[in-house]
């Protein structure tokens, strides 16, 4: 993992190594300045990565011999040999547990170490933190406008940047609160349920039911296999009959990979339904296959759209599958699973929610995936070595001449901090505050100032009911510690209720019709604040002011 | 990586494989139906990881087991034995050389074989091929807009999907047109060159010039090592006396991070301007530090830009190195690289190439690797059973009841396909030409009847000089054949040139300054063409009608 890094992080090792710094103690902190989405929070993910990187930390014989062959030849060999020895075990790592919300300017993972070796870290942690974070944050932005009943699947293995990409994207959208995976692999490696149902080429390659083999099949209890062809066509009459659809265009070639597919999965039949028109053929199809299921003791579990108006089509199929249930006196028929696909994003689920529909579940590929909306998170890791400058981490990010007061959010906030998480009586988070690491901890049920960011000029008064340090320690003495390597699906989602959180932006703050788990329905527009102690403040104010 | 897939195709593949069809000859074609970021074009990548995944493909125990506990219950035990056997020995796979230039609709890898293995490559290859083709085709974008002689250095690793994603962004980044990346790890995997500068942090962990340490520097052609920290200062005085800059405005922290780079590096000294005033501390710095450099015999090599107006900045730095080089006799002086950095787009590239710069060298990250104008390439992989269904590959693309004369772009064009590309008299290839494979191949200096794409109703003539297959047969007999897993950087932009390629949507025709071997660079407003035989039209004529 080594050398996953920018080059420049080994000049400036070899610079600072020259000048016998390389072993100064180091503190770096990882966050965002914004954010994603134009929405307040994140989810912070990645951890479990970036503590493997951690774990494996080590440049190789060959990772050194390549070294060798890039830097500049005036490099000294020692240098080599020094990098050679390098691991990662002075270093302690301390974060939010996997999953957790986490606001913009607020660390999400500090390291401490040997300026070297924390230096040499930034890339590969902004690496494995930010898309992990992104796309979890993706996820929950989906969970939260979908609703906690409706069932989400990740569906972007084809979209992704490549097979980790992709095993990525899986991985942390279940953590952000989706329920499944089409990716295979993804549910091998990390136990997330996977689903899947039947795609357009599976029916395109059947033309007749002449094509259909093996064509029986044996009642659910048992006893002599029946011909599913002609009970399918004999139910096809029926319910086309119903329906008041001309039964010569419900297209054979699907009727057969209806059949075929019901054949092969009795117990799990699905149907997609707009290879070919959803109304006279795709619908009627799948009523008749699934009607001669049940007559057979099998239940079909679900349809799925993958073109035109969803919402509209899923209250119309609804109404097919009620009539269905209801003339042939099947109740189950009506609850069967409505599955939609095709480029699910933001503006989709609110379009359902505006318009109404009978939608089961989503399948969300390229929007969830590549996180168009914004591609990256923009983190930023900030390194700073205490005893050699004790205005580390103020800095003004590269715009030359700023006065450092002008914009509030392009100024890092100094030393080496402590995060408290600071809840309500009834057991909500209000406000994630930031102390100097020598600070002792806030008291509960005392008063106590703050400044608030955004409103640095005026103390507020805050009376927290409960106090918890945000960060945990992970990594420390080259060991791993704590459990929290274990998927934590769908806990983002109740933290995010316990928060009144706003997605942002030209999101309308719309009310949800349930009242469930997931309270943050309500869309308050209290956007959650980040506060500094007092004695923070006023380090950052005496730095601003030598820095003028 | 057999489970590198969606579930669908696994349960698709238990239907076909129930009904006996499953080693039924299949052929599959993967390809684009627009242009990505609104141009013409697209450079065919991914096809080295599609090799290597084909030589892969292989259900472990492990995969299978997993594959049980997964699949439906009445899923037959025969299957998962029959899963355990599989490979892609019986696949054939040919495509277009890495790193081509290739148009939407055109397949750009073509899989034969059993229909099991060559449906159950669909989604591994589009994961391993839409990115890698996205990304290398952003990068020759911005290598069109950067022109021919400006270095570009991919540094998108912190803002990639994971570490594989940003590997995939570094090679075909290279293969799209860029001279190096960032990335260390991306350098020794793929022979990419790497290059770096120095950070702000760098910078800023140096507070005065007592931290500099070693001191001295002795001269490149021998002898008493000098004090460099003493030299730089008197040099300082001396250029801000030529620049007209109060010399207590160059930081010193800054000048003690120059002075301590350039004893580690001196032969390979780069200043990072921007960490405070750009034109009052950074660059009088710089020029201290490079003169007091150039006075023992060294040169310096670049100096880097990363916030404000990139553009005019350069100018301005250029001014002033020209002044420094003239006033103190160092005509090398002028020649320093000028680097920059910071959110580059392809709209910046637009704006210094408007307003003119001095700009030698630009390095791109979130923008490149993440390609935020498009971040996906939306591949489709079109697999069809010629044996079973002679229309195979005719598809409605998901819109039911639509009448497939509607939209051209949707209609998939049928039939197992041989591609041609076809050349004039002057060696540029004007036309690619999808034939029948059945059809003998187009003669050379023959007129020729074809169908443009978009202009179907009317047959053209076209003369070609020479006809190249535009595929090649990578993968047969579970070998890899052909020697193309090489790196083709910048071949790819030479092929553009012979293309006259549009970057298309909003950007504007303008003309290059440079006569150059990218003779693209005049743009013009030639979009290429894509064309299919008189017999390939009729044959898509046939099943249109077919289908009303």
């Amino acid at each position: 993992m080594a050398p996953l890094t920018d080059l420049y992080h080994l000049t400036m090792a070899y610079g600072h190594w020259r000048a016998g710094r390389h072993r100064a103690p180091a503190a770096a902190e990882l966050f965002f300045r914004r954010g994603p989405f134009r929405g307040s929070f994140a989810l912070g993910a990645g951890l479990a990565e970036g503590l493997r990187c951690l774990r494996a930390f080590r440049f190789s014989a060959a990772d050194v011999a390549y070294l060798r062959s890039v830097l500049p030849s005036t490099t000294e060999d020692a240098f080599f040999d020094y990098l050679a020895t390098l691991d990662a075990s002075e270093v302690t790592l301390s974060a939010v547990p996997e999953g957790s919300v986490v606001f913009a300017r607020v660390p999400f993972l500090q390291v401490k170490g040997p300026l070297l070796v924390v230096q040499l870290l930034e890339t590969t942690l902004l690496c494995l933190v930010s898309y992990a974070s992104l796309v979890a944050t993706n996820a929950a932005r989906f969970r939260l406008l979908a609703g906690p009943d409706m069932k989400l699947m990740e569906m972007g293995l084809r979209r992704a940047q490549g097979p980790d990409g992709a095993l990525s994207a899986s991985k942390y959208s279940y953590i952000g609160g989706f329920d499944y995976t089409s990716n295979v692999l993804a549910g091998k490696l990390y136990g997330i349920p996977v689903r899947g149902t039947i795609a357009h080429s599976f029916i395109m390659s059947f033309t007749s039911l002449e094509e259909v083999q093996p064509r029986e099949l044996p009642p659910l209890a048992g006893g002599e296999p029946v011909d599913l062809v002609a009970l399918a066509e004999s139910w096809l009459g029926q319910v086309c009959e119903l329906l008041q659809t001309p039964p010569e265009k419900a297209n054979r070639g699907e009727l057969a990979a209806f059949v075929s597919y019901a054949i092969a999965f009795p117990q799990d039949f699905q149907g997609l339904l707009d290879t070919y028109c959803v109304r006279r053929s795709g619908l009627p199809n799948f009523c008749a296959v699934a009607l001669a299921l049940h007559q057979l003791g099998y239940r079909a579990i679900g349809v799925r759209l993958d073109s035109g108006d969803l919402a509209q089509q899923s209250k119309e199929i609804r109404q097919v599958l009620r009539a269905c249930g209801a003339h042939f006196q099947v109740p189950w028929f009506e609850t069967i699973l409505i599955a939609v696909s095709n480029d699910i994003s933001e503006q989709s689920l609110e379009e359902f929610s505006r318009e109404g529909s009978e939608i089961d579940m989503i399948g969300v590929g390229t929007n969830l995936v590549t996180c168009p909306l914004q591609p990256s998170l923009g983190c930023v890791y900030k390194v700073g070595v205490a005893a050699l400058c004790p205005a580390w981490l103020v800095e003004v990010n590269g715009s030359p001449c700023l006065k450092l007061t002008e914009d509030e959010e392009k100024v890092t906030i100094p030393g080496t901090k402590t995060m408290y998480r600071l809840y309500d009586a009834a057991g909500h988070p209000f406000m994630d505050l930031m102390a100097l690491e020598e600070e002792p901890s806030p008291s509960t049920g005392q008063e106590l100032a703050v400044r608030v960011l955004g409103q640095l000029r005026e103390a507020s008064k805050v009376v927290p009911t409960a106090v918890e340090p945000l960060h945990r320690t992970y990594f420390r003495d080259g060991q791993v510690r704590g459990a929290t390597l274990r998927m934590v699906a769908l806990e983002s989602s109740l933290e995010l209720t316990r928060w009144g959180l706003r997605l942002g932006g030209q999101h309308p703050t719309w009310t949800w019709s349930c009242i469930s788990i997931l309270q943050v329905c309500e869309l308050l527009p209290s956007l959650p604040e980040v506060a500094m102690t007092e004695r923070l403040h006023h380090l950052l104010t005496e730095l601003l002011q030598a820095s003028q």
